[in-house]
Parts: structure tokens; sequence; C-alpha cells
């Protein structure tokens, strides 16, 4: 973990460098938001007065009658690493810079930033920014708000990250207006030093924070991202939810590859935060419902979810929403369904969605939600509320969390703003979250769902590790690549590399004459399909140089010849190295596995079924190499075409099996091997279960490592 | 139009029979409501009082000293007949009945409800309810509150009409919290006498009403719903918005067709929503953030939208937006971006989104909005503002109206909730919609972009007619059916009937004997596929009972014995009528047109691909038949594998014209013949543009109309 982060959030002393009298200066927005209610001692920096808002004032850092623990620098661009470095060298051990015109704004801003970058490095300091809003820490023990926002939130359990300033101002304004407290509010900035990274496990092991909310415009370090949000996830159980902006254009080039030209950033964001453990969400909005249900409920143990309304019509829409987020109604216990009989008039809906009428007062609200929340088969409950004449909206809030101390998750849908405020609020201050509308409650808790199962998967979590000869797939690499930079494996060079690595490739040989073809027979069997091996030709089968199903040793000399004539007719000068022979492969159901290396986050391997789903829908997934078991298992159940390999139209079902390893496999060949740019195997064909898969096809660009 | 809705919506004198002075009664709410408020005269009818919160009773409604033009009636259910007939007998046109215990309850409530009928149409009255929550008009020469709600609502030019009672009054309390107005306000309950298609006819010629919102469970009469609905968009071009709540298990019925498998209410409803230009949404918040846009907005004339924004962040999370909802980022011209480049400073972006930077006062933003807005490819703009420490919210909300007055939507992003506020009230109040985040804006303003296309259309809309022998169809239905009171037809059979709508049936004809094969292969051609005929053989491949691609005469007589041989082989007690012989079809892209009978709304006619995407993907479109032709063509257009008929893999494109036809004609087909109650063409083979399609199998079930 980054060293000194405890001086940035939890400060004894901090003094404000740029400190000002002037209102509406940032100078003056942070001094003025730090004094009178940070727990600590503060100092205003400022050559040019002799008090900040009647707080004596300190020419330097230097000249400070103590060695703070944090400095909070507002001053000009061309000054701010020369502040820093009167800080290190004074001893401060954190700083936060707001100012911007570093990076952001590019040439002579970089420039600054480098600059500022090395000092922080020779002191070992921790910063955060520049171009930031600044870092609020809202326990009531500190209440340091180091920051230009014009709100200061409430203290409460969620943490918020943001590499948006602009954003975070707009973001405090909402919380605040619905009474959402937080635990660290961190703008980050250019993120010279500390990076969402480091912040992730910082907040780790904040005893403060229960859940971390992220908007992220792009990741710094893709690997150090999963890695650490994994652990965030696994040792600390603090959910994660992020919005991930903007679709960038670089991480584009030209591929040779079908994966390379489906892979991009995009696909690679997508690849980290299924990796990672991360919830991605849209919007804002979504962020905050979802936080207020992991932040103030316990998480549901499975997906049954009980509704409780007093109106039929949001009752029904409820339902609907549960089927669209993959949550299921729960089938009442017959025992429950008697009692909330005996409890509820006549013409109460005693099934799920539980109807206690339009004329409902709090004690019909209590008795159906103790009911349903004892009955085992209930993972979680929406309690929906309609105003009605004769609904009792405080009381009804008040039996709330009364009843929910089951351990199962409670989320209120109190409809409509003005006549339900009172028991809004009463719900907000006893930690129940509350919804306008039935809709929002059941995304928040299908959300919980999500997370719950991830975090209750069985499986061993680790990259495997085949045993390869390492060694002798470098020495096969090194020797394809001879004197050039680069190359295209063909499909018999690829497959060497491929089979070093346990890949069910086909035998396989190429036979340079037709006596040759005689002792590759007697290696690779019978039947076989035939290729001419040219590196002039790339469009075998344009060139006739395409036999298959050949099953007799007679027809293969005979498809030796055709080929290599069909071949010296296609391009008299093209070089002919032989005819490739293969074993030719049995039915089964056709997918494309492939890699591209992403510029920053490094191997993305892609799965997909072939044919139409790959080419017309796209309909494929990525994961970062290395990788774990349970992505391998994942990629492959989350292409839409899964069905397929399940078994369809008197099929019997694909040996997923067998394609979960070669995806391990192929991670596995990414990570040990570095010059591998690009590969696809196109089509692995995929047989019945446990007869395994057979690779028909593959290509692989390889690149000198520099 | 249903007569009297006049009486209801826009009385001058009202009775409230049923008006009570205990309060907390709903006879109370709704007599507290209209009192004082309401612009005409209001008389309780309560026989036990002499007042009613001050105003003298009356007995009876025929003891009232005029005759009223609507009665709101609160008595108890087993009075609530009477006094209609009382009402109906002394002249009253109209009646709101707020009491329950009707058709809801079943039992004696349906027996009320039935009589509640009668009564009301042997006077030719217009009646609202039973059990609703009542009626509301806002507006301000009317004012009147003929509701339980709690709340009456501000006068505004959107109409909410809802099934669900209970639903309204969070509604109403949801739209006060955001300053939303009503024109009118109905709750319309069981909906015994007018429904929601009177509704929709009432208001489409409501000069208060510019938007119409709804909240459906139901809907009554599919094919009425569809062509009032088509009339209110064309001739009104008011925008209708939808929730159509719960997912019925009625009208699933045993399915011996692939369309009748896939086809259920939902799929109708969807067909409904898609006929009649209803935007179908999900949650309430939804409903109204289109509302707003709708109804205080000029419609885009096209999707390619700009961005004015004081951020970067919520910029690039706006125009992500853009895309996710089928948007388009304008261009802005060089021309625009001159004149942006004078008016900004240097690091403002003068490219969409236009980023007028943090520090931005009004001045910036109203430059920006004017500049875009001028452009001729910016057909909308969304503005975002996040408040930031020098903006100035409430001046740049007063620029906004000023700027947008040239035809095109603005729509706004003041993200916050108490920063901007002052802002947004100003927004609110001069006709500028405002959300909470940039997704939302977006979001609304895609939905009017979907509205304003869909006005747009150039093409003649109407159902074709095709030219067909009505009579002869008819008479092969009935000869088919003969004693039967229904029966599945086999390919033969139903070929003759689809030949006969101009359907591409392939050329083919029923062999008895080997003999009669002769005149069969002189009809047909060559080459063939042939089919064994038999009443009890279902699955003919199993039965070896199917041979295809025979090219010569001496095939198919060899393929006549054995496929003869192979079903009495197969099953020794099969009748065998014959074998059946097609011309062989040409090679192209296989797709399923299908058709089942809704018992609620009639014919649906199914399209989509064969294979896999319909068995495992169900991929298809319904639409409701008799259809437009702009139907047909978007049903071919709107399945996923549309691409794969645009031609993919070196394959040719297919003749997409032809499906359209088919599809034109199978929906008359099924108008025509309401004896036709479900059938599939699967397959039928599109060839390549320009060569048709063919018929290469079908099966249909027709039963006996009653």
């Amino acid at each position: 973990m980054h060293d000194n982060l405890d001086a940035i959030f939890n400060p004894q002393s901090i003094a404000v460098v740029g400190a000002s009298n002037r209102p509406g200066s940032v100078g003056h927005a942070i001094f003025s938001n730090l004094l009178g209610t940070f727990q600590g001692v503060i100092y205003p920096v400022n050559p040019r007065n002799m008090a900040v808002l009647g707080v004596r004032a300190y020419p330097s850092v230097a000249e400070l009658p103590e060695t703070v623990d944090l400095v909070v620098v507002v001053v000009p661009t061309a000054q701010v690493a020369a502040v820093v470095d009167e800080a290190g060298q004074r001893g401060v051990r954190g700083a936060i810079v707001i100012t911007a015109g570093f990076k952001e704004v590019g040439g002579e801003g970089l420039e600054h930033e480098n600059h500022l970058k090395a000092v922080v490095a020779k002191h070992g300091m921790a910063l955060v920014g520049p171009n930031c809003l600044g870092v609020i820490n809202a326990h009531n023990s500190v209440r340091m708000n180091a920051s230009f926002a014009t709100k200061s939130p409430s203290a409460g359990n969620i943490a918020f990250i943001s590499q948006s300033g602009a954003l975070c101002t707009a973001v405090l304004d909402y919380a605040m207006g619905r009474n959402i407290g937080f635990s660290k509010f961190i703008s980050f900035g250019n993120k010279a030093d500390v990076t969402e990274c480091d912040l992730l496990e910082y907040l780790k092991d904040d005893p403060d924070t229960d859940a971390i909310l992220m908007y992220l415009e792009d990741v710094s370090d893709g690997r150090r991202f999963i890695e650490t949000a994994r652990r965030v996830a696994w040792e600390s159980k603090k959910p994660m939810l992020a919005i991930k902006s903007g679709t960038s254009a670089e991480g584009k080039k030209a591929a040779t590859s079908h994966t390379g030209a489906l892979a991009g950033s995009e696909a690679a964001y997508d690849a980290i935060f299924l990796q990672s453990g991360i919830q991605r969400v849209e919007t804002i909005s979504e962020l905050f419902e979802y936080a207020q249900g992991f932040s103030q409920q316990p998480l549901p143990k499975g997906n049954r979810i009980a509704i409780v309304t007093n109106a039929g019509g949001p009752g029904i829409m409820a339902t609907d929403a549960l089927e669209r987020h993959g949550l299921q109604l729960a089938t009442l216990s017959d025992a429950t369904k008697s009692r909330l009989k005996a409890k509820l008039p006549p013409t109460a809906n005693i099934n799920n969605p539980v109807d206690v009428i339009g004329d409902a007062h709090h004690d019909r609200y209590e008795a159906a939600l103790d009911l349903v929340l004892a009955d085992e088969g209930v993972d979680g409950v929406v309690v929906i509320l309609t105003p009605q004449a004769m609904t009792d909206v405080l009381e009804t809030a008040q039996i709330v969390p009364r009843a929910s101390s089951r351990g199962k998750p409670v989320l209120c849908a109190f409809m409509g703003v003005m006549d339900v405020q009172e028991g809004v609020a009463y719900l907000r201050n006893h930690g129940i979250p509350n919804y306008e509308f039935p809709e929002a409650a059941v995304r928040a808790m299908a959300a919980m769902s999500r997370f719950s199962e991830r975090l209750h998967y069985q499986r061993r979590h680790a990259a495997p590790q085949f045993d390869v000869d390492l060694g002798k797939v470098q020495q096969l690499i090194e020797g394809f690549l001879g004197e050039a930079d680069s190359r295209l494996l063909h499909q018999a060079e690829a497959g060497q590399i491929m089979a070093a690595y346990g890949l069910p490739v086909l035998k396989n040989g190429l036979a340079t004459s037709l006596e040759d073809l005689e002792r590759v027979l007697d290696e690779v069997g019978l039947p076989v399909a035939m290729k001419i091996s040219s590196p002039d030709i790339v469009h075998k089968s344009d060139a006739g140089g395409v036999m298959i199903k050949l099953k007799t040793r007679e027809a293969a000399r005979e498809a030796f010849t055709t080929i290599v004539a069909n071949a010296k007719a296609y391009d008299a000068n093209a070089r002919i190295t032989g005819v490739y022979v293969e074993q030719m492969a049995k039915k089964g159901v056709e997918v494309i596995l492939g890699s591209s290396r992403d510029p920053k986050f490094g191997p993305l391997v892609m799965f997909g079924l072939g044919g139409v789903m790959v080419e017309v829908f796209k309909d494929v997934t990525f994961r970062l190499a290395p990788m774990w078991e349970i992505s391998a298992e994942r990629m492959v159940q989350e292409v839409k075409a899964y069905k397929i390999l399940q078994g369809v139209r008197g099929n019997p079902a694909s040996d997923v099996e067998s394609i979960r390893e070669a995806i391990l496999r192929v991670s596995q060949m990414l990570t040990d091997n570095p010059q591998i740019q690009e590969l696809d195997i196109n089509p692995m064909i995929v047989h019945a279960e446990g007869l395994g898969s057979a690779v028909a096809d593959c290509r692989m660009v390889i690149e000198r490592r520099r």
C-alpha cells in the first residue's frame, strides 16, 4: 500500500498554502471549509497577509511553527512543485494539490507534472491531485473538508472516489438532498502520485467505509487494479460500484485477427470490472440507489424476494421488475400463507406479492412483514406503500426497522414525495433505504444479490498452472522469429506452440514431397485434410489449395499433386514449402478462441461461437490473462450462444469442460510469452461431452520483445 | 367517440351522492376536494344530513333543485346501480363511481357490475369506474377535483389515465414534488363503461392536453385500441406514453406450432404498442421524464444532438448515453466552431460536447447555446451544468429559455439538488425540463426523437389489399374441415390456401401411385424433394419418409418405392395417402413466418430467421393482423438476425422485399379467414435480392367458426 495516505485522510494538522481572504477564490473556499469544523490544527500559508479569516498566517511552509501532517496546495501551477518540495524538506508526509494546469493541458503542464512527480518521489510523500476538488473525511472525530466544494457532507459509511472534480460537486449536492453521508470523499484528479489502486487499498482497511463508489475515466494499471479490487472484495467483503465513462479510441490498431478486430479498450474495461468483482453501473442515480442498499442492509443469501404492498398495480410492477433483473418471486410456504390468512382481511392477497389492501394500517404491514421475513424461502423483502386515505405513513415506517432485524435485507418503496415524506425521513434515519418507485428498489436488491452470489463462490481462486516446457516454447518462438522483428505464424508453426501448451491440436505434419507424404501419413493416420503451405498464398481455398475428407492413401497422394498444381497455376511465383497434412476433425460445434494484447492492460482472451455468432452478432466475451478458473467458466456461460453448447435441436451437449481448459491454457501461454501479440484459434471444434475439442485452424502473430 | 364524456370532464354542476361530514371518509374527502375550488355548482346528496360542510344537502338525486351534469357516487356497492338509475331518469348524463366491490372481487360483485352496466346503457349515460380514485380537471376555468386524492395538482398540459387508483395517489404526489401539472387526471377503475379507448379519443381533441400518459394493466379491445391510438398520433400528433404492467398467463394454450409456442399476451401487447405509436416505458420516472420533454419542448427533426457543459466528466457520460440510446453526437460546422472559438476561452472544447469550462459564467453558456442551436447540423441540445465555485446557476438558467426559441428542443441537466435549486425552479417555471443527471435528459431526447421519426414516415399507411378469390379459399377450408370441428392441414393442403393468397409455394403434387408419379413429375418438373403423406406419421424424417435432391425420373421412381416401404416398416398400420412431390427449393436464407390467434386480440403474425435464431434465441417479432406496410417492413428490420439478410460472410443480400410481401399476404389471409387458428411457414427460403422466396414447408390449423 502507498505509505503516508493516513497523513492525507486523517491528519492532525494541515497547512493551506495559498489560503486567501478573497471571497470566491479557491484558497478562500478551502480554508473556510476547514475552519471551525476540522478537529485538528489548520494554518494558512500566505506571504502577503498577516492572517486569513482571522487565523495567523505564515509566509511559507518552512516558517510554520510545527511540521504539519498535510499541505493543501492552491498556489499557481508554476509554484506548486517548489511548495511541495519545501514541505517535503520540512518532513510533511502528505499533500493535496488542488491547482490545475498540469498534464490535462499538455505541453508545459506536462513538464510541471513530471517535475512534481519527481519531487514527491524524492521525499517519499503521498500526493493527491493535482487538478482536483480536494479530499473530505466526514468522520466526526476528523471533520476535514479539504476541498473547495460548497457543501460538507454528513458522516456515513460510503466512500466516493472520483476522477472528475466537477462531478464531485454535483454528487455532493445530490447526496445531501437525500441524506446520504460519506466516510471519505476523494477527488483524485490527475493521479500524479496516488491512484485509484492506492485509494482502494486504503479504503479496504478503512474501518469507517462499508461500500466504495467510483467514477473513473481511465484505469492506470489494469492488472494491479484487478488484483487490488479482488483483495478488497475478498478480504473486506466491501461492495464496489463504478461508473466508467468515455469510450476511448486509443488502443485500436490495425488488427490481423478476428480477436484483434473485436477487442478494444472498452472490451478490456469490461473484462477488468468482471474480473475484479466491481459492479459497473451506467448512471449516478443507480450508483447511489445501490449504495444505499449495500451500506445499510445485509446482503440477501439468495435471490428469492417477497413483496409486501398496499396496492395491486405497484405490486405487479415490482413483480415485472424482479423478473427483468434476474430475481425470483419467492414462493411462500403453506405455513406462512395460513398465518397471513389469519392476520389479514379476506380480500388480502396472501400469495407473493402480499397485498395488505388499500385501507391497511401499520399493523397489517407489521404482521405481513414479520411473517414473510420469517419464511425460509424468502431471502429479502421489498415493502411498497402508496399513500391512500387510510394509510398511516409514519407509523408504517416505524414498524419497518423493528421487523427487519432478521439478517435479511428490507428495501422500501414508499411512493410519492409529499405525502410520504415524514415516513421516508424516518426510514432514512433508521437505516432503511427508500426508493421513489418499486423498480429502483428491485434493481438495488438485484445488485445486492449478484454481489452476494459472487462472494459465495466455493471454488479455489487462482490462475491454474499447467506443466509446460517454457524453455522449449521460447526456443520455438525465437526460431520462428529468426532475424525478423515480427511474424505471422501459419497453422503448422502456431500449432507447435499450442501443442506445447497442451492445447488439443490435431495430429499434423508438413509433407515436402510425395515420398515424404508417406511418412507424414504414418504419423497422422487417416482421414486427413490437406492444405498448401506457402508464405505467398493467403487465401488457400481460392487457390484450390485445400482438400478435405481424404480417406485413403491414394486419395491423399492424388490430392498432394492436385494441390501443388493448383497453387502453381494460381501464382507461378509463389514459394511452396509443401503440403500441410492434418487429421480430419470429428463433428462438433465450432467456437473461436483468440487473444490480442491491449497496449495498456496486456493480453485479452476472447471466446465466442464461430460463424454468424461472432461475425454478425459479435457475441463474444473477454477477460485479461492470467485469469482464475471461475473466469474461464463464466466466459463460456456468458455468451448468448451458450445455449447452443448445452445441446439444441437434438444435438448432444458439448464438452464445455474442454473449452474452459483451453481458455486457461491460452491464458497461461499469453502470460508466459510476451512475444505473442495476437492469436486466433478459429475454429476449435468442440465435441460432445467427455469427448474433448480439437484445434482445427489457428494463426498467431509474434513480435520480438524489446 | 363515447357521448357525454364532456359531462364528466367539464361539468357545470355536480352532485356528490354519499357526501359526508365524517372526516377520513371517502365521501368527505371528495366533497372537500370540490368545495371552494370547483368553478361550477356542487350539491351534496345525503339523506341523513341537512348539510355537508355547510352546504345544503338533498336526500336524493331526484330531489335536487336542478338536473346536474355529473353525479359522483360513493354509496355502498349494493346501492350504486339504483343511484345511477335515478340519476339517469332525472336526465343526468355523466357518472363517476368511486365505490369498489364490483367485478374486482368476483361473485356478487360481478353481478352488481353487470347490473350497473345495464342501467348505464339504458340511459345512454357515460360512466367512469367503478372502483376508482376519481377524475380531476385541473384547468383554471374548471378546477374540478372529483377524487379522494389528498392532493390537487396544478394545471398543465399532460393527461394521465390510470387503471390503478392506488398508483394515482403516488403519481400525484410525485408530480407535485416536481411541479408537474395536469390537464386531466383520470382513474378509470374497472372500466364498466368508459374505457381507455374512449379516453384516448376524448383526449385527442382536448385542447388542454398536449401529451397523454397511461398506466394500463390490460387493454379491453386490442384492435380498437390500435386504431384509436393511431388516430391520436396522426390527427393530433400528441405523444402517448404507457406503462403496461403484469405478464398474464391467460391466452397461453397448448400450441401445435412454433408461433403458438412463442406467442402470448405479452407478444400481443408488444405488437399493440408498436403498431399504435405508443411508447412503452418501464418505470414511472421514465414516464414523467419523457412527458416533461414532450409537453414542454418542440420535437427534434432528427437525432443529431449537441451537448453544452461546464465539466468534462458529465459531458463524456452524456456522450456515452447518446450512443446507448440511438442518438448521434452532432458534428458542428466549421463556421460554428470558429464562432465558438471567438467567444470561448482557449482551453474550452469547441467540438461537441462543447465544454465552456468550470469557471464559466452564464455569458459563455449563452454564447455556446446560441451558436450550437443555430447550427443546421444540430437537431437538439442538452445543457449540462455542475455547480462549481464560479457558476452563476440562476443567471445561467435565465439564458436558457431566451436562447431556446429556435424550434429545437433544449433539455437541461443542472446537476445536484441544493446548489442548483433556484436555477431548476426558474427552468421549470419557464418550460425547460430539467433532469438530475445527463443520462435522463438524453433518454428523454431519444424518446422525442423516436416519436418525431414516427411522425415523419412518408409511406402510405394502410393495410394493402391483394387480389384473392376469397370464395375459393372458403370452399377449400370448408372442404378440408369436412365434418370435423378442427384439423391440422398438411403441407399440400395448407399450400393450396397459401397459393391462393399469392404466397410463393413451390410447385407440388401428391403422387398416389408409381403411375401417378409420372403425371406429378410432368407438372412439377425436376429436381424434386419427396415426402411420405400420411396422417399417422408426424416425424417423417424419422420414418425414412423424406428424400431430397432427386434429379432424374428414375431416381424419383426409386425414391417413391423406398419411401413407401420405409413408412410401412416404420408403422405397419399407418394410412398412407401417397408421396408428396415438391420442386426443390434453390439456396437461400431460411426464415420462419407464422401466426397464432390471441383469444383477446386476434391474429398475431410472427417473423424470424430459422434455425437457432428462432429456436435458441427466440429472435422473433410480432404484429397484429391486419397491419400496415410499414409494420411488415419494420418486422423484417427489427429482428437481430436482420444483418444476416443484409448479406454476410460473402453471401449476397436477401430478397427482403419478398419477405415483406409474404408477411402482408399472410396478414390478409388471417384477417379474411377467421377459421385459420395457427400456421407456420417454416422454412420459407429467401433467395438473393430480386429472386424472391419459396415456401419450403408449411402447416396450418383450421377450426370451424361458430
